[in-house]
C-alpha cells in the first residue's frame, strides 16, 4: 500500500513506511508487540529528546563524540523537543520493561535526521549510527529510568504544582469569603456543634497545601538520575565523569538541579522514587476525595438534601429529569482521586517485581505516574476554575440549621457538667423542643443565664477570634 | 525459670518447656523468628486436626500405617481437634512461606501426644515419629494448602455465610416493612423521583443475596485439594490413590465434597482459588459499604441532616458532646470493609508471588483471607442485629421531601415532552414554588391535570404494583 | 476557523461544528470538561447503539414510538453500531459519573442522522427529539449500566474468552510435548525433587482454564441488565413491561441471554456485579505473573542462568549489549498485569463509592473494566502466540542438574526413615558429593539398592504413571 | 460468677466486673461490639497516658483544673503509661470511627484509679469526673487523632527507624566486604556484563537510607497535632492557648518537637499526614521486597540455582525433604511486605472516607498504621541479624559464571561498533564458544587484543576505582 524503505540493524533488513524516521528495532517491535493502545505522552519522547541533547554535550566535552557529527545530532534532538517528530513513535507502552524500544525509536528518529541534515538518504545509519552515536555512553538501561524521573519532575513543576497552587487559593479565598458565615458543624455524619462555613474551606485549603509539601518532599530523591550506569550500573562504556557532566548539561537545559545517583545500581534495579512520588499523589487523591464528597454533600438538594452550599450550573442536566443540576465536576475530580488510587497500586505492584541490576516494569510503571500527574493537574484545574471559584453558600439554610441545633447545649459543659448537659439534649431531642427550653424546663438554668452562655457565633470562636 | 526438657531432631537436641508438647522444629522456628504477634485462629490449628485424621485413615486404608499406632494418633488429633492443645501453637503468622513450621508443630504435638498414650514421655519420638507417621504420605507443601481450603471453605460455610443470610433477611423484612413509604429518590445526590423506601432496602437485600451466591460461585475451586501432591505435587512417597482417599475421608468428617486437584502442582505453586475467594470478599466489602453509608446518610441529623431514618440507640455517646447519638454501627462495617479490602490487595499480592512448584506465602495469605472472613461474618452479625433490626423511619420527613420536590414534574414528559418540563423545573427553582405552581403560571397545564398525572405513590411504582 | 452550525436544548441556542453530529449537550460538555484524554473504546459506543436499537424495537412493541420514526431511528442506530460515527465522540470519560453525556451524545448523534433520513437539517430535534424519542423510556441512569454489562459480555465472549483459550491450548500443548522430560522441582526457590516440564505446563494451562471457569462464574450476574428502572430505579415515563421486552431484543440481537435486573435500584445505586468481573480478572492477572514469571526465570541465562527453557527470539535486542536476547513477551504480559491489579483497585474504590440511587463513577469503573479486558486478550494471545509456541527446553541442562540433585534421597525416607535420610543429605552437602556416594558411606545402603530406589523418572511420577 | 459492681453514666447503672477499673460507656461499648479480636497495641494505650497527663498540666497552666485533684489524676495516668493497667482496655479496634470507646476507657481508668487514689471506691465518679476532668478541655475527636500521631511519631523513632539503620548498615558491611568480587550483573533476568557483589549490596543498602530519609519527610505533617479543636475543630470548651500549651508539655515529656495544627479541622476531619507515613511504609515494602527476592534468588541451589550467595542455615527443614535448607527469613520479610501494602490499601481507603468535621475510620487507619511499623522493624531487625550478617559468597560459582559470559564483548564496542559485537556474540551462542573465540574467528581483532580490551574486573568498575 504505502511506500516502504528498507531499514537495517545487526538481525539483517527490514521495511519501514517511506515517510517515517524510525528505524529497524521500532518496526521489528511493532511487529512483535500487539496489545492495546496506550502510549507515552508527548511529553515524555520530548522529554527524551532532552535526555539526549544532554548526553551529546557530555559527551562531545569528554571527547567521546566528534564536534562533526554533534551539530546534527543536536539539532535532530532539538526539533524532536520541539515536537516536529511526535508522529514517529508508533509503539505503544506494552514493550519490553526495560523501555528499551523507546529508547531505541528515539536513536533512530535522532539518527536518520542527523544523516539527513548531513545528506543522506533515511536508513544509512552513517555517519551517525542510532547506537554507537546517538547512543553514545548509554543504555537504554540508564536513560530510560533517566527520562523517567526528567518527564515526572517537568510535569509536577510545570503541571501539577501550578494547578495545585490555584485549586489551594481558590479554596482559601472561600475560606475568606465565608469566615464569618455560622455553620453547625457535623461529626459521625451528626449535628454537632457551631463553626464557620470558612473554616471548614480553610481546612480544605490546607489540606491542598500540605499536598504541595509533600510533592516537594520527594523531589530530593526525584532528581536524582540514573544517567552514566549504562549497562548494569556500572558505567562500562561511558566515560569517568559523564554522569556528572550530563547532570549539569541537564540542568543547564531544564532549570532543575539534577545530581548523579551515587548508586546507578539502586536507580536501575528499583524505582523507589516514583513509588515515593506515586505515594504523595495518592495523598492527594485522598484529599481530594474528602474536599470533593464533602462539597457534594453539602450542595445536595435542592429541597431534600443539607443545601448548604451552591453548586454553580454547568449547563448539563439529566436525560430524563428535565432541569435537574447535578455536581459534574466534583464528581470528575472524585472519578479522577479512584484512578490515582488504582494507578498507585500498579505502581506498587509494578516497582516490587524488579529483579537483580533492572526493574522491567519502566512502561507501565512511567505510564501510571504520567497518567496520575496529569489527571490531577487537569482536575484540580476545574475544580478550581468551575467549580469552587463560583460556589455560594445558602445563607437562609444554614441559619435555620444552627437555629434548631440541639448541641448548642454543649457550651454548658463547663458551667453546668457533663451530666446535667446530658439531660437537657435527651429532653429536648424527646420533647422535640429547643436544648433551651429543655435547660430551663429541668430547672438547671434561666433563658437569660442560657443566653449569654450559648452564642453560636461565639461558639465557632468568632468572637474569640475578634476579641484577639 | 520453668522446667524444660529435651527435644530431638535431625539437627540434634534442643530445650523445649516441659509442660508444652511441641518439640524441636517448633522450638527452633520462636528462636529465628520473633516478628509480630499475629497468629493463625484457632479454626486453622482445628482444621489442621482433621486434616490428620483424614490422612492417617486413608494411609491405614491404604497400608501406610500400622494399626497399631493409628489409634493413639486419632486420639490424639482429635484432642487437638477438640481445642485441648490450643495452647500449644505458640508460633506467629511470620514463619518460612510455606507453613512449615506450623504443619511440624502440628506433627509434634499429636506424636508427642500419642507416644504419650502410649506410655511414652514426652520427646521420644517413637514408635510414632513426627515425620514418619503423623506426616507420612505428606509434606508441608500439599497439607498447608489443604488446610488453606479446608479452613477456609468451613469458616464459609459455618460464620460466614449464615451471618450474611441473617442481614440480608433483616433488609429484605425492612424492605417488606417500609414497602409503601413513599420518598424522594436521590441520583448524584441531588433530589430525583419519588420511590419507597421498601426499593431501598430491597436494593440492599438483593445485594447481599448477590454476595451469597458469589461466594457459592467459587466454591467448585475450593474445594478441589492438593493433599497427595506431597514434595513438590508429584505425590513422591505417596500411595497411588491417596488423593481420593483423602478427600474421601475428609468430606466424611466435614460433610463438604472435597475433590483431589487434578494438577496439584497447580494448587501448591498458586493460591489463584483464594484470590478468588479474596475477590468475592471484597465485593462484599463494596456491598457493605454502599449499605452502611447510605444508612448513615439517610439518618444524618437528628435537626439538620436528611433524616430519613432514624438509627437505633446503642448507649454510646460523645465525650464531649452530652446525649449525641452517633451510626456506631455503621462506622465497624465500614471499618470493616476497608480492612477486607486491604486485605484482597494482601491476598493478591501474595498470591502473586509464587515461583516454581511453592507459593511461599501461604500464612500471610490465609491469616488475611480468614480474617476477612471473620470481620465480615461478625460484621454482618452484628449491622443485622444492631442496627437493621430497629430501624425506623421518619414519616414526617419524609413526607416534607416528597412535597417539596422538583422533579415530581418528570411525570409529566410523556405529556409535555422533555423541553417544556425542563421550563417548568427551572421556573419553580428559580421562584422557588412548586411544581405545580409553575406548570400552572407557564400555562401548559390546569392544576387538576397536573393533579392526575403527577402522583408520588404511583411514580414510586406503587399503584402499578398494586393494580398487577 | 471550521463551519458552525447552531444546536438548541433547554438552555438555549449553542455553536457546534457543522459537520458534526452531537448536538447541544455534547458541547456544553465540551466546554465543561477538559481533563485526560482517555476515551471509552469504540466497543462502549457500538454497543450503545445496540441498547438504543432494543430500547426502540421495545418501545415500538409497546406503543411508546410510533413506527413513522421508528425507521430512520433504527437506521441511524444502525449505522453507529457499524461504525461510521465513531469520529462523532469528542468528550473523554472525565464527565459527569452517571455517563450522562456520553448518552446525550448517542442520542443527538441519532436523532440528527435520523432527522436527516427524514429530510431535516441537523439540529432539528424535530420529527425525532434525542430526549423524546431516543431515550424514550429510557435515562442515563438505566441505560449506561445497561451498556456497561453489554460492552463487557461482549469483549469477555468475543475477545478475552477466545484469547485465553488460545493460551490455554498453546501451554496444554507444551504440558504433552513436555511430559517425559524430567526436570528438578523447586520448592523455596531451593532445589527439591524430580518432576516433569510437562507438569509445570500443564499447572499451568490449568491456571488459565480455571480463570475462564472464573469468568464465566460471574457471567449470571453480568447478564442481568438494569434497563427499565429509568430515573431512579422505579421505572418511572416507561411502560410495564419495558425491561422483559428490551432485553428479549437485545439477547436477539446479540446471542446472549439477559435478563431484566428484579431490582433495578440494585442496578443502577451498586456496581457490584462489575466488581467481581474484576475481580476474576485481578485472579488471572495473578495466574499469569506466576507464568510469566516462571518462564523468565526458567528461561534465564544463555549461561550464568537457570537455563532449563529457551524462550524464542524476537528480533529485538538491548541498545548497549549487542546480540542480547531478552524475554520482551513475558514482561509485556507482567506489566499488563500489573494494569489489571491497580485497575481491579480502582474499580473497587469506584464501585464502593455509589451513594443512594446512583453510583456516579460509572465512567472511570467501566473503562477500567474493559481495560483490563483488551489488556488480559491482547496479552494472552501474544503470549500464546509469541512466546509460549515456540518455546523449547534445553535438554542438557535439565539432565546435568536431575544428575546432581541432592534431595533425590528423599525417595529413601519410606525405608529409611526421615532422620537417617537428613544425615544423607546433610553429608552429602558438606563433601559436595552425591547423595548416593553419602548413602554408602553413612553405611545405610548399598549402590545397588540406591540406585534401585532412586529413580528421578519414577521420582517424577513418570513410570507410576505409565503403569496404570 | 465474677463479682461485680455498678458504674453509672448518663444513660443509668450498669455491672461492671468488680476487680477492672473501666467505667459505664466502656462496658456499654462491650455490649453492642462483638467483632473480631483486633487490639490496639499497648503502645497506643501508654501514648494515650502521655497526652492525659500532657492536657492536664495544659489545663492546670490555664487553670481549667484545680491542682486538688490534679495530682491523683497524674500519678493514675503515669501508672497507666507504665503499663499497670494494661489488661484493663478490653475492647478491640472494631468500635465507633472516632476512637471514642477507647478514649472514655482511658478517661475511666484514669477516674477511677485518681479517685481510688482520693479514698474513694471505683464507680464513684467523684472528685475526679472522667468527662468533666480527665477528658477537660478534650474531645475525643481531637485526642484520638492526637494519640495516632503520638503513638506513630513514637514507634517511628523507636522501633522502625533504628531497625532500618541496623539493616542498612548490614548491607552496607556487605558491600564493603564483597567490594572486589565480581559477579556477572543481570537485566531482564539474562546474562549481562560484569559488576561486583558489593555494588549489588550497596544498592541494597541505599534502598533503605532512602527510606529512612522517606520517613524523616513525613515527620513535619505527622509532628502536627489535633489537640485543642475539641468537638469539631473549633475548640470550643478549651481554654485559649490550650493547644500550645499541650504540645509544649508533650514535647518535654517525649522529646519531639509537637506543633499545633493551625487547621484543627484538617487534622480532625482528614488524615493525610498517616496517608503520607503509610505511603512511606509502602516504599519500603517495596524495597524489601526488591532485596529479599535478589537474595532469594541469588541464594537459590544449591545444585540447580544460581547459587551465588550461601544464605546461613537456621536449623529449620521441610518436613519430607531431609535436610532442606529454605530462606525462611528471606520469606517473611516478603510476607511482611505483602502485608504492609494491603495495609496501605486500607489507609487510603479508611482515609478518604472522612465527612465534614470528622473521618470516622480512625480506629482501623491506626491499627493499620502501627501494625505495618511494627512487622517492618521487628522484619527488618530480623532480616538484618539472622540473614544478612552471616550470608556469604560462593566465589567459585561466581568466577565460573564470569568465565562463561557471552556479553563481556561488550567492552569492544567502543572499538569495533555495536553491529560487529553483535555478530562476535551472536557467533558465539550459536556455536557454544566464548566471546574470544568468536571475535577471533570473525578476524575482528587478535587474542591478545581482546584480552587487553575485556577485562571482568575492570569492566565492573573495579580498576577505575582502584585508579582513581
Amino acid at each position: 500500500m504505502s511506500e516502504r524503505r528498507v531499514e537495517h540493524d545487526a538481525f539483517g533488513p527490514i521495511d519501514v513506511p517511506a515517510d517515517r524516521y524510525w528505524g529497524a528495532q521500532t518496526q521489528r517491535a511493532l511487529r512483535v508487540f500487539d496489545v492495546g493502545e496506550e502510549r507515552f505522552p508527548v511529553a515524555l519522547i520530548r522529554a527524551f529528546a532532552l535526555q539526549k541533547i544532554a548526553a551529546l554535550r557530555a559527551n562531545v566535552r569528554l571527547g567521546s563524540i566528534t564536534p562533526s557529527i554533534a551539530g546534527p545530532i543536536e539539532q535532530a534532538a532539538t526539533e524532536l523537543h520541539e515536537g516536529r517528530f511526535d508522529a514517529h513513535f508508533p509503539l505503544t507502552i506494552w514493550q519490553t520493561g526495560s523501555g528499551t524500544q523507546t529508547n531505541m525509536n528515539v536513536n533512530e528518529v535522532i539518527a536518520n535526521r542527523a544523516n539527513e541534515l548531513l545528506g543522506q538518504p533515511l536508513g544509512a545509519r552513517s555517519p551517525v549510527h542510532p547506537n554507537d552515536h546517538v547512543n553514545c555512553s548509554q543504555s537504554s538501561n540508564d536513560s530510560f529510568p533517566t527520562v523517567m524521573h526528567l518527564v515526572t519532575a517537568l510535569m509536577l513543576r510545570d503541571a501539577l504544582l501550578p494547578a495545585l497552587a490555584g485549586l489551594r487559593d481558590e479554596l482559601a479565598a472561600k475560606a475568606v469569603a465565608f469566615a464569618d458565615i455560622v455553620k453547625i458543624g457535623r461529626t459521625h455524619l451528626m449535628d454537632a456543634v457551631p463553626m464557620t462555613m470558612g473554616q471548614a474551606f480553610d481546612a480544605f485549603a490546607r489540606q491542598i497545601g500540605n499536598g504541595i509539601d509533600r510533592i516537594g518532599a520527594t523531589l530530593p530523591r526525584l532528581h536524582v538520575l540514573s544517567q552514566g550506569g549504562t549497562a548494569v550500573g556500572s558505567g562500562l562504556n561511558a566515560p569517568a565523569g559523564f554522569d556528572a557532566a550530563f547532570c549539569a548539561e541537564l540542568s543547564r537545559l531544564t532549570g532543575i538541579d539534577f545530581i548523579p545517583n551515587p548508586s546507578k545500581f539502586e536507580g536501575m534495579g528499583a524505582h523507589d522514587a516514583l513509588v515515593e512520588v506515586s505515594g504523595a499523589l495518592n495523598g492527594l487523591a485522598v484529599s481530594l476525595l474528602k474536599i470533593a464528597n464533602d462539597i457534594r454533600l453539602l450542595g445536595s438538594g435542592p429541597r431534600c438534601g443539607l443545601g448548604e452550599i451552591v453548586i454553580p450550573h454547568d449547563g448539563l442536566t439529566s436525560s430524563i429529569m428535565p432541569g435537574k443540576r447535578n455536581p459534574t465536576v466534583a464528581e470528575v475530580v472524585a472519578q479522577v482521586a479512584f484512578q490515582v488510587i488504582g494507578n498507585h497500586a500498579t505502581v506498587t505492584a509494578a516497582a516490587a517485581s524488579g529483579h537483580f541490576e533492572l526493574n522491567v516494569a519502566k512502561p507501565v510503571l512511567i505510564y501510571n505516574v504520567l497518567q496520575s500527574i496529569r489527571l490531577l493537574a487537569d482536575g484540580s484545574r476545574m475544580f478550581a476554575d468551575r467549580l469552587v471559584r463560583d460556589l455560594d453558600v445558602d445563607r437562609r439554610q444554614l441559619a435555620s440549621d444552627v437555629a434548631n441545633a440541639l448541641l448548642l447545649a454543649t457550651a454548658l459543659n463547663p458551667v453546668l457538667g457533663y451530666d446535667k448537659v446530658s439531660q437537657i439534649t435527651t429532653k429536648a431531642l424527646a420533647d422535640n423542643t429547643t436544648p433551651r427550653q429543655a435547660a430551663i424546663a429541668l430547672g438547671f438554668i434561666t433563658g437569660d443565664q442560657y443566653d449569654s452562655l450559648v452564642d453560636p457565633r461565639q461558639m465557632a470562636g468568632l468572637e474569640r477570634a475578634e476579641a484577639r
